[in-house]
C-alpha cells in the first residue's frame, strides 16, 4: 500500500507515472484542500480536480489543470451578468463543481463528494481531502491578507508572500481514511509540490505530520525545486520570502523530521552530500517530467528508494 | 401602474409587447415560481427566466424559452458524470441559475435573487416571484405524483392530469411588494398563460385572491384557449381532464370572481355573448402573437379595455 501527499499540477503528473508503474487499487492520495474556493457559488476544489483530470487523462496538457478543449460559455455569459470571473472555469470542469456543491449541499462530507467525483471521471486510486474541515490558506503579502487563489491566480503571484497561515487547522480533523492510509501504508511519498502551500497544509492537519513522524513505512518526497528553482509556480520565491533555502536542501529541512529520502534532480546531484548530512538518503535522478516516460521512471526510481 | 400576473412562454411574448405600447418602469409583473426546481443543484425559476430572457430580447426565438444560440456543454458532461440531465440548461443559461443560486445560498430572498437577475439582464420592468416562499406544483396522473417540470419536461405532459396541488401554498405569503402592486395599480392584467398551473399558483398564495376581487382597478385576462385548444402546452387537455371547459368560457369561469374583461381571440368571436352571460366584457380581437406588431397589438387592446 501506497500513501501520497499531493498538491496540484506537479502531484498531478507524478501520480500519472505512478499508476503507470504500481496497481492503482494500491493508492491512496491524500489532497491538499485549503486552496479550494467558491466561485459563482460553486465550491471548487482545485488540487483534487487536478489530480483526478489528469489521472482520467481528460487534463488539459497545456496548462497541466483544467480539462482539456473546454470552453468558457458560462463563465463569459457569468462576466456579461457582472459577476467575479478571474478564476477560469470552464464548461466541462464546472459539471464537477456542480456534482460536488450540489452533494455538499445535501450534506455529504467532502470525502463523499470527492469519492462522487472520483467515481464519475474512473480515477482507480483512492483519493481523500486531507480533511472534511474548512482550512483555507491566508497569504499575507505587503498589500495585506489575501486568500490563496486570490495570490495564486487573481493577483498572478506578483507579491512578495511575507507570511502564511492555515486558517482552520488547528481544529480540523484528518478526513476519515486518512490517518489509516499513512498507517497502513508500507511507502509513503510526498509529491513534487510547493513544500509551504500544497504539501504544507496537508502536515499542518492535526495527526498527519505526527502519523508520518510515527510510521515505520519509508517516507519519500521528489524535490520541486530544481537549480534553485520551482519548475512551477512560486515556490521558490515564496520559500525565500519566507526565510528559508530556495534549493532541495531547504525543501529536505521542511521535511526533516519525516523524511528517509528525497529524490533531488540531477542538476542538483552536487547537493547530495548536504541532504545526506541532514540523515536523508539522496536519490538522484531525472525529476522533470516531460513526457509518459519521464513521469513513470521518476515513480519508479521513488517507489524503489522507499521499498 | 399596471400590475401583471405572469406564468412562461405567452405571458413573456404579451409582456415583451406590453413595453412597446406602455412605460416598462409602470409595470410590475408578479410571476408564477411553483413550477421551481432544482436541476444539478441549481435553482431553476423557469417562467421568470423566461419573462426576463424575452423582455431583453435573448430568449431563444424557436422555443420560446431558454437563452438563443445557448450550448450544452457543462450539461453533456454532467450527463458524462452520471447526472440527471433531462432538464435543459444552456451554458448561458446556467450562469443564470449559479447567479440566484449564490444569492440564495447566501441568504437572500427569491425577490431579492429575481431582483439581482432582472438588472443583470438590464430588464426595465418590475419582477416580482409571487412567493419568496416554497410552493411547488403536484400533479396527479395515473402513474402517481410528480413535480410540475416531471410531467411537463420530463414526462412532455404525456400523462392524464387527474388532479393539481400547489404544496406550501397554505402557509405562503406574497413576496415583498406583490399585494402593493396590485393595490396601486390602475389595470391588472392575467397574461395568456395556463390558468389551472401558471396562473393558478399565483393565485393560490394566501391574499393575492382576495386583493383581485378587491381592487377598484379592472382586471383583464387574456384566453390561452382559442378554437378549444391551447397555442402551446397542454392547457386543452388539462382543463378537459379537470372537468373545466377547453374554452375562453371554461377560462372566463376560472377567473369569473375577478375579471372584467376577457380578451378573446376572433376565432371564438361567437363565444361573447355567453362570456357577456358571466358578466364579464368580452373584447374580441387578434390574439395569436406571432410578431412584434400582433404583440403590440393584443397590449394595446388589452389595456384599451381596462383603461
Amino acid at each position: 500500500m501506497i500513501a501520497v501527499l499531493a498538491g496540484g499540477v506537479g502531484a498531478a503528473k507524478f501520480l500519472r507515472g505512478l499508476v503507470d508503474v504500481a496497481d492503482p487499487a494500491s493508492i491512496t492520495v491524500i489532497g491538499n484542500t485549503a486552496d479550494d474556493e467558491e466561485f459563482l457559488g460553486l465550491h471548487v476544489s482545485p488540487d483534487l480536480d487536478t489530480v483526478v483530470y489528469t489521472l482520467a487523462d481528460v487534463v488539459d496538457p497545456e496548462t497541466g489543470w483544467g480539462i482539456a478543449n473546454d470552453t468558457y460559455t458560462t463563465l463569459e455569459q457569468a462576466e456579461k451578468l457582472g459577476q467575479s470571473t478571474w478564476f477560469k472555469l470552464g464548461d466541462k470542469d464546472i459539471a464537477t463543481h456542480l456534482l460536488r456543491t450540489r452533494l455538499l449541499r445535501e450534506g455529504k462530507t467532502l470525502s463523499e463528494a470527492t469519492q462522487a467525483v472520483v467515481e464519475a471521471f474512473g480515477v482507480k486510486c483512492r483519493l481523500l481531502p486531507m480533511t472534511d474541515d474548512r482550512i483555507r490558506t491566508i497569504v499575507t503579502t505587503d498589500q495585506g491578507d489575501v486568500s490563496f487563489q486570490e495570490y495564486f491566480v487573481h493577483r498572478r503571484q506578483k507579491d512578495d508572500v511575507r507570511a502564511l497561515r492555515f486558517e482552520g487547522a488547528e481544529d480540523a480533523r484528518p478526513a476519515p481514511g486518512v490517518l489509516e492510509a499513512l498507517q497502513d501504508a508500507d511507502a509513503i511519498i510526498i509529491a513534487p509540490s510547493n513544500p509551504l502551500v500544497s504539501i504544507g497544509p496537508i502536515l499542518a492537519v492535526p495527526g498527519i505530520r505526527d502519523a508520518l513522524v510515527a510510521t515505520s513505512a519509508k517516507v519519500a518526497a521528489i524535490s520541486p525545486i530544481i537549480g534553485g528553482r520551482a519548475l512551477k509556480g512560486p515556490a521558490d520565491r515564496m520559500l525565500t520570502s519566507l526565510g528559508h533555502e530556495s534549493s532541495a536542501i531547504g525543501v529536505a529541512k521542511l521535511y526533516a523530521d519525516i523524511l528517509d529520502v528525497l529524490v533531488l534532480d540531477s542538476e542538483d546531484a552536487g547537493l547530495a552530500s548536504d541532504i545526506e548530512a541532514l540523515d536523508i538518503d539522496a536519490v538522484v535522478t531525472n525529476t522533470i517530467m516531460r513526457d509518459a516516460e519521464s513521469r513513470a521512471a521518476l515513480a519508479e526510481a521513488t517507489l524503489k528508494s522507499i521499498s
